[in-house]
C-alpha cells in the first residue's frame, strides 16, 4: 500500500490508509491510547488499543495502517489541520525504537535554555516551533533568489578560502593550507565585485566566518550572507535595487509563511509603494525634533535612533522600511564611494526594517587609482589584493551592491531573542555542535 | 537618456540610443574605426571616426550615444545576434581606462595555458567562451533546486566548520578554532541525514574541502556539492529520486543553455522515459560479453567499464544515463546500507552519464546499533560523531540520498579537460587566486 501523508487523510474518510511517521505524543485513556503521529505535513490523531500501542513512546518511528474516520463535531480539534478526522489503527509496526527523551517534546513551545536545545539539536530541530524557523529561512533564501533574478543577476559561486584577510581586521580564522597560512573569508564582497565585468549583475549565497572572541546574542562564527552586485548603476538605481530586494524578500516570506508568522505573533510588514529615503544627518535631525535627544553629531545612528526613525517611517509613510544614506566615509569599508559633493560622507545605504538594519551596502569606488589610494589610506597592503585590483586595472564600470545575513534576517523577521536560534547548527567560541569544553581529549592548542 | 542594452538595438532602428559597456575589439579602417562594444547581453558593432575613437582599447569602459542603423544586407553579420544593425556613434565618453591587456581577448577561444588564464582570472572570466561556462553552472544550480523542490525537499543550510573529520581520512584542512582544532567539512552528508527527522526531505548546496596533496585534472581543494536526502523511502524510490534529479538537471541545462551547448559542440542528452538499472555485477557481465574483457572479479567499475556500459545503454536503451547499483559494501562509506539479501554488496547506486559517474548515493543504515557497529568496524570513533548519532538514537526512518559535485557536473556536461575550468576561482595546492609560490613574504609554515 502507498503511504498517505497526514495532511491527505481529511480527503480519505472511510478509506484504509498507510501512515508513516514519528510518535509525537501518547495519551493513555484507560483501554485506548491516543497517539499523535507526526510526519512532514503535520500531526494526525491515531486511536489504538493498549496492546497495539505496546511501549510506544515519543520519536519512535512507526508504520500504521488504519481507517480514516470523521470525528463527531464536538470532538473536532480546531488547533489541528487534520482535526476533523482521526485514524482507527488496524496494524501498528514499530520500525525504529527511540531512546527515552531528555525533555518533553509535546509542549507547544520548548521552555528550555538555549544550551539545552543546542546540546540536543537533532531532537529540538524536530519540534514544530523550531523547525518552522528554518522553513522561514528557506523562504528567505528563495525570496532573495527570485528578487535577484528579477533584477537580472546571475548566480555565482565564490570561494571561502582566501590568501589574505578580506577586509582587514583581526577576527579571521586561519587555515593550514598545504603549509601556507590561508584564511576563511569574512565576506564574498571582493569576489562579487570581480564578477561585475563578466556578468554586470550577480548574486551569491555564501558562508562567511568571523572569529568573534566573545559570546553575544548577535554573532555567529559561521554564518550565511546573501549578496547582490550591480554594474552600470548609479546611486539612485542602487537604492532602488536595495529596496526591491529587501522588501521583495520580506514579501515572499509573508506570503509563503503566513501560518508560521501568525503562530509567532508577527504582523504583516507595511511595504509602501515608495520606501522613504533620508540622509543619516537628516534622520538625526528628525529624531532630534521628535524626541529632543540630539544625536546630530554622532558618526552613526544609535540603535535607539534606528527604532525612532522606524516609528517616523510608520507614522509618516506607513512603512516598516526606511533607507538611510550618506554614512560617514570613515565608518564604511575602504571600497565605499565617497560622495563627490562632500567626500566626508559616502554613497552608502542601510535598509532599516522595524528599527534594525536589515540590508547594507554602497556604491563602490570603481577607479583603480582611487581604490589604491583608499586602501593605502586605511593601512591596507595592495599586495594582499592582487586579484581584486586586477579587476579594476582592466576597466570596472560604476557599480555597487548590498548584502544581508541570512540568520540575522531570520532572527529579525521572527523576532527571535538570539541569533543562534536562527542557525540550525550554530558555531561560536564555545560550541561546534558539542561544547568545546566537553571534548574528551584536550585538543592540541598551539597551531593546529 | 536611459541605457539601451546591445540586444535591444535590433528593435530600435532609426533611434538614438545610449549604450554602456566595454570595448571588446577595435578595428581601424582608414578614417573610420569599428568598435565591438560588449555588455551583458552580447556584442554590438559601433562605427566612429578616428577622433571619436581616440586611444580606445579593449576593456575600456565607455558610454556611447549613437544612431541605430540597419546594415545593408550583404554586410549583415550572421555570427552576431545584433549583426543586422550597427551604431553610428555621436558621442563617445571614456568612463574608465583599462591597462594594456596581457593577451588578445578578441579570439573566439583563448588559446592560452590554464595557469595564464588563472593568473589573469578577472580578465579571462570576461571572455564569452569562459563566462558561458558559469552560465551553465548557474543553470545546473537552478535545475537541481527545481528538481529537489519538485520532490518536496526543503532547503537547509549546514555548517562547514566541524569538530571532527567527517568521514575519516587524512585529507582534511585544519582550522585554528579559538585555540581548538576544527576541520573544514568534506561533505554535508552527516548534517543532511540529521535533518531527515525534521523535514523528511531536504536538499543543500554546500562547500566542501579536500586537502588533496597532488595536482590532478579532477580535484579541487574547495568545491561545491549538491545534496538530497529523503526519508521514508525504500531503495526503489531512492533510485527514482536519483534518476529524476540527475536527468531533470541535465534537461534544465539543455533547455536553458541550448546556444552555449551548441557553441561547445555538445549534443542534447538522450533521456529515456525509464533509465536502465543494473547491479554492478550484471554490468560487468554485460561488458565481458560485449568486449571479451573480464572484469567480473573487480571490486568496482573501471573507467573503461563506465564508458562501455554507457555505450550499451545508448545502443540498447537509447539512454545517455544508466544506474549501477550494489557496489561492494566495503567500497562505500560506513553509513551505506548493506543489502539484507547479501551484505557483501550494498544498497548503493551511481548514476552514470555519458560514461562517467555523475551522481552517487545510497540507502543509509538507519538503525542506531547497526550504525554504531558499522562505524566501529571501520575503525571510526563514535565519540567523534556525538551529534550525528543522536539523530539515530531518537528514531531515524528508512532513508537515503545522493549528491554530486557542481564543478564536476559542469565539467562533464561541457566536456572540459580540467575541473579548474569549471571553477571561477579554483583552489588547489599551488594556488589561491595567486600562485602560492609567488607570494612575496614567505608565510609562516609551521602551524598557522
Amino acid at each position: 500500500m502507498d503511504r498517505t501523508l497526514s495532511s491527505e487523510t481529511t480527503h480519505k474518510i472511510g478509506e484504509t490508509v498507510l501512515l508513516k511517521g514519528w510518535v509525537n505524543t501518547r495519551r493513555d485513556h484507560g483501554k485506548i491510547v491516543f497517539i499523535d503521529l507526526r510526519d512532514r505535513t503535520g500531526l494526525i490523531q491515531v486511536v489504538m488499543t493498549g496492546d497495539q500501542a505496546g511501549s510506544l513512546r515519543p520519536e519512535d518511528v512507526v508504520y500504521i495502517t488504519g481507517l480514516v474516520k470523521a470525528r463527531p463535531e464536538k470532538l473536532v480539534n480546531p488547533r489541528l489541520a487534520t482535526g476533523a478526522v482521526e485514524i482507527e489503527a488496524q496494524n501498528v509496526t514499530l520500525i525504529e525504537k527511540a531512546a527515552e527523551l531528555p525533555f518533553d517534546m509535546g509542549q507547544q513551545v520548548l521552555e528550555l535554555q538555549l544550551p539545552t536545545l543546542l546540546d540536543n539539536r537533532t531532537l529540538s530541530l524536530r519540534h514544530p516551533r523550531i523547525s518552522d524557523i528554518f522553513l522561514v529561512q528557506a523562504a528567505v533564501l528563495e525570496g532573495f533568489r527570485l528578487a535577484a533574478r528579477e533584477l537580472g543577476c546571475i548566480e555565482i559561486v565564490v570561494p571561502t578560502i582566501s590568501a589574505s584577510a578580506t577586509e582587514g581586521g583581526a577576527e579571521v580564522f586561519k587555515v593550514n593550507y598545504y603549509g601556507h597560512s590561508a584564511f576563511l573569508t569574512q565576506s564574498p564582497q571582493l569576489y562579487k565585485q570581480m564578477l561585475v565585468p563578466s556578468y554586470e549583475r550577480v548574486y551569491t549565497i555564501a558562508h562567511i566566518y568571523r572569529s568573534e572572541p566573545s559570546v553575544t546574542t548577535r554573532h555567529l562564527s559561521e554564518s550565511t550572507q546573501l549578496d547582490c552586485e550591480i554594474g552600470y548603476a548609479d546611486f539612485t538605481e542602487l537604492m532602488d535595487a536595495l529596496e526591491f530586494v529587501g522588501s521583495r524578500t520580506v514579501k515572499h516570506v509573508t506570503e509563503n509563511c503566513a501560518g508560521i508568522l501568525s503562530r509567532f505573533g508577527i504582523a504583516p510588514a507595511w511595504i509602501p509603494p515608495q520606501i522613504p529615503r533620508l540622509k543619516m544627518r537628516e534622520a538625526q535631525e528628525i529624531i532630534k525634533q521628535r524626541t529632543g535627544v540630539d544625536h546630530t553629531l554622532e558618526k552613526d545612528l544609535m540603535p535607539e535612533d534606528e527604532k525612532e526613525i522606524w516609528r517616523w517611517a510608520r507614522e509618516v509613510h506607513h512603512s516598516d522600511f526606511v533607507t538611510i544614506t550618506h554614512y560617514p566615509t570613515q565608518k564604511r569599508a575602504f571600497y565605499t564611494m565617497p560622495d563627490p559633493q562632500n567626500p566626508e560622507y559616502s554613497l552608502s545605504y542601510d535598509l532599516i526594517f522595524r528599527g534594525v538594519e536589515l540590508l547594507s551596502g554602497s556604491q563602490r569606488i570603481n577607479n583603480y587609482d582611487q581604490l589604491l589610494a583608499a586602501m593605502k589610506s586605511r593601512g591596507l597592503n595592495p599586495d594582499d589584493f592582487v586579484m581584486y585590483l586586477q579587476a579594476f586595472k582592466y576597466g570596472m564600470p560604476p557599480e555597487g551592491g548590498f548584502s544581508f545575513g541570512l540568520e540575522r534576517f531570520t532572527m529579525l523577521i521572527l523576532e527571535l531573542a538570539n541569533i543562534r536560534e536562527a542557525s540550525m547548527f550554530p558555531r561560536d567560541m564555545e560550541r561546534v555542535d558539542v561544547r568545546l569544553s566537553a571534548l574528551k581529549k584536550p585538543r592540541q592548542r598551539a597551531g593546529v
